[in-house]
């Protein structure tokens, strides 16, 4: 019994990492950004099954990524759709019905350490219907109004949301099944169902790796725990 | 006639970065955070004065500091108070009358480029009361609520906050000399006597370094634009 698939909405196209490649694709360290997350992914003994969403037309050259950093759990990839929202629904489509957790994470946020994987995990294994992982906020963060003016948010009731979200497959898939939603996020549908979302401890080395200053942050990251030659 | 006088609250003890030195101390591509942060503010040419907030008994060595990188811009070490607005208080009181714009900036945001601090220098000058640099907010936010529970905020109409954050320098004297504001940064002591805030377009790169991570994205950063030997 798989009792944890991860799905990665790896469909975006987003360039600004250059070399005109999907973003999933640009290289950190050498390696694609997705092999990077999908080891990040298995590293969590209980994921027995990964789903990316790859952009039409690079759907093997995906599917080979992430086979050859998934070190031999499953793997199956899917046309990803024009939203994350359609990337995240047709990959659910492939996960069976044993399956009891989801995890939906961002190809980007390549450095994901093991244990934000194994804390989203085991806060949805333990009865949550949705679990996202969440750093403090570092900066004074201040709400721009429809008049142009700002106020200054209290900082210590902010968390800045990271992936893997986890789900309870069941809620994540009644959320999917439901249309007319408008969240743009998986938690986001969930909760439009009437659902909590547990808040785990983050990390702030999952950060969405988009543009080149966080590609030099990521390398450094590598460099300095050894992972890179 | 200055026209321009920048303030660095550098009293903070905080040894997150180690070393066992106050944070505006630590060694970033050798030199000590406070350096880099002078360097930047002085790189604007109206920056005709310098005060820094030292902690009890670092006066000299960060004056020194100072000294050697603002370039022959003037520069007074006051010793810093309690808090950080005790701190700018301090060093406010140091600053001639006829000063029409004060930076208020974070040593640790000691790569700030030359353009936000020009961006926030021009806000003031062209008549606004305050002007922060502020970015857009990467990750989806939520807030948390006494409760427990938290919502997703509109991430579209959220900014994070940098620094140097300008001021009008009779507004931000006419803030610390008003008691019992329980603001803690001068952008939100200025609104609070009904002033409003400009934001005006930050940049990733004035982040503020105060972690291991920080530091090795700083020295990537320095390394990257080749003032790193």
């Amino acid at each position: 019994v798989t009792l944890i698939a991860a799905i990665v909405p790896a469909a975006g196209s987003g360039e600004r990492l250059g070399a005109g490649v999907p973003k999933a694709l640009a290289l950190l360290a050498g390696e694609p950004i997705l092999a990077h997350a999908i080891r990040a992914l298995v590293a969590e003994p209980r994921v027995g099954l990964v789903v990316v969403a790859a952009p039409p037309g690079l759907e093997s050259q995906m599917e080979r990524t992430t086979r050859g950093a998934a070190g031999g759990v499953p793997v199956r990839v899917v046309t990803g759709g024009a939203t994350r929202v359609a990337s995240v629904s047709a990959a659910l489509a492939l996960i069976p019905t044993d399956v009891a957790v989801v995890l939906v994470h961002d190809a980007a946020r390549a450095l994901v350490p093991g244990q934000v994987v194994a804390a989203v995990a085991d806060a949805v294994l333990a009865g949550a219907p949705a679990a996202v992982p969440a750093v403090a906020v570092v900066d004074t963060v201040r709400r721009v109004g429809a008049d142009g003016s700002s106020e200054t948010l209290d900082r210590a009731t902010l968390r800045a949301v990271q992936t893997p979200q986890g789900f309870s497959a069941d809620v994540l898939r009644a959320a999917h099944a439901r249309t007319g939603s408008t969240a743009t996020d998986d938690a986001g549908m969930v909760e439009s169902l009437g659902h909590p979302v547990t808040l785990v401890e983050g990390d702030y080395r999952a950060f969405k790796v988009t543009t080149r200053m966080d590609l030099l942050l990521a390398e450094a990251l590598l460099a300095d725990s050894g992972e890179a030659s």
